[in-house]
């Protein structure tokens, strides 16, 4: 257990969560100032390892639901996450003893930091997915046999909901429709889990990785080395996982729209030494694939970020616009991510790419892979 | 109170109510079936009348919500109603102590005499708008203060929610939402109330007036009079309210669509003695406004219906095709509707129709209308 005691520590963590966010997972300026505040007034954050957990304990996340574009103009209120917890508490019949993320992301891996600090709750070094996903039946937690129902869904003006689905993908339906009508975005309280089950079906230790990977990339900014080479070192020193930048370019064309309760898109880069080198990166809240000269190099559920090329800054799809400088970084996902079961969930097909799942690591090293790319990307 | 103890009466009441349905409601193939069932079992609906409710009394209302096009595809469960019944008991903390109709409609005013029939509760001889809308705020519960929240939604597959909306019409977007992620249609408890609310804001005799069109419907087909005639003096009879046939005609076109989980759509009619005589019904769910060649002559919320011109069989806005000889009846909304309270929420205007309301009594009777319409009509 350790707590969470200066604002720089939770910018490092959300700069790291949108990372991790792969483009979606919300926006963390809100979330940042908000928890910002809490640690000026004395409320600390308080991180727990998940085998801190009591088995029997009752743990919960809360997040928000909806278009992350939308997501920034919803401000973070007290009211509502005291209100959503009281109101969880009393369906439940019982104390809420940790709360964990669904998922990593710059408005979702804060969300539960924040009301962890005005609840004087415990928040798990863990979470749902180890990234950001569109939809609630991605979760590792739905995947591995732990349901998003009975949740709770509530806005900031006092409308709220109770949702009994049979199954997540069904649950996940309901509450877009609900955000839908209620402004696009909603906060949940959901995944209702005993302590044992959040040791079996959680992604651990990701709020230590997005606190390191925030760190890194400050900690570099600040050195003499190139920010993408210690950021890469440093994400391949979390099990080994592979790590690369994919493509460093210029937005020459980008999408944006806000449909159905989620976010849309398509960036398109052009090569800053050859334009004729060009890079798309598809959006569904999350970035969704990139392809380099019409070539997948990176699918989901492996994660995509994409971020400023001097700083390093990680930026989410909302951010993203015309004659933006930046660099595509691709990362392998958690393997639980990448079991057969995971994947008939969250792999590329799903997203109705038709291709089937191939790792990051064997998609940049196939012969295929023209050494030229590389070179000109990193 | 009394009790229905034959299937004919069912018949006729639910005949009756999908006159006042106005084209929307539900179709009552399902629960006429259902309640003719329970009755061959020695479950008799009980009907009471609203004076007979104890102010104190806890009165629910039971409804089918979504597109009715799709709800003639989703049976009447008993196992649905009597879980659903359990829940929002279980929720309110108390005993149910009478059933009350939303509105009358083929659907929606047999559903909770479906339910009384099973549970044995009395069903109140009213209901919340003496004709079927398309949108929950609509109602005179609505209107005149009496909100549909909290209120429990449930399909027959188990799924089910519990929606607590700030004003009607947000419950009204929730419910619409969910509906259309459950499979356009649900059943709702809804419009928790007591038995002083009830007799507050609830059209009275509401059933007696389906029952009593129904019968009167069936016994001049079995008698040598003209139908309609019969019919209308009938209606008319009922506090005096107006009733006329608007149109005779044969359907020269109609479209139907369903979306966002309601039943959209237009009927054409050709005059049948003269056929350059048009009239052009609108469709949400309900029938909106009765053009004939461009002129309203009957507007929500008056009552209009569309009969089959040789039974005099109301039709719901589904049965509608190409090719039918059909009668267009417009009926006087009760008094409760025409309230300027009333005609913001449920008037032409909320329609999108640029016109203040009329009633059916001054459209039909004005200069303009020319005579020889009425006389091709009746």
């Amino acid at each position: 257990m350790y707590t969470i005691e200066t604002p720089l520590q939770i910018q490092d963590m959300a700069r790291g969560a949108v990372l991790l966010g792969t483009g979606g997972g919300g926006d963390p300026y809100v979330g940042e100032m908000f928890v910002t505040e809490q640690i000026r007034r004395g409320r600390l954050p308080r991180i727990i390892d998940l085998d801190e957990l009591a088995d029997d304990a009752f743990v919960l996340s809360i997040a928000g639901i909806g278009a992350p574009t939308v997501g920034t103009e919803h401000l973070i209120s007290e009211r509502l996450l005291t209100d959503l917890l009281a109101r969880a508490e009393a369906f439940h019949g019982r104390r809420v003893d940790a709360l964990i993320s669904v998922e990593i992301g710059g408005g979702n891996s804060i969300t539960p930091l924040a009301l962890g600090a005005i609840a004087d709750l415990p928040v798990v070094d863990a979470d749902g997915v180890g990234r950001a996903v569109p939809q609630i039946e991605m979760t590792a937690f739905s995947i591995y046999g732990c349901p998003a129902s009975p949740l709770l869904i509530a806005d900031a003006i006092g409308n709220s909901m109770i949702v009994n689905a049979t199954t997540d993908h069904i649950a996940e339906d309901l509450c877009r429709a609900a955000a839908g009508a209620l402004g696009a975005h909603v906060t949940s309280a959901l995944y209702p889990m005993s302590g044992a089950d959040a040791k079996r079906v959680s992604i651990r230790g990701s709020l230590n990785l997005a606190y390191g990977i925030g760190r890194c990339i400050r900690e570099a900014r600040e050195g003499t080395g190139d920010i993408f080479e210690e950021l890469t070192r440093y994400l391949e020193s979390w099990g080994g996982r592979r790590a690369a930048v994919l493509f460093d370019g210029k937005i020459t064309d980008v999408r944006h729209e806000t449909r159905n309760g989620w976010h849309w898109g398509q960036a398109t880069l052009t090569g800053l030494r050859d334009d004729r080198q060009t890079c798309v990166v598809d959006i569904r809240n999350e970035f969704l694939t990139v392809r380099v000269n019409g070539r997948v190099v990176t699918m989901m559920p492996d994660l995509i970020t994409i971020l400023d090329r001097d700083s390093a800054e990680p930026m989410t799809a909302g951010m993203l616009a015309y004659g933006q400088r930046v660099k595509v970084l691709g990362f392998a996902a958690d393997p639980m991510l990448r079991h057969p079961k995971a994947l008939e969930v969250l792999g590329p097909r799903v997203f109705g790419i038709d291709e089937d799942f191939v790792p990051i690591e064997q998609l940049i090293e196939r012969d295929a892979w023209p050494d030229r790319m590389l070179e000109s990307a990193v």
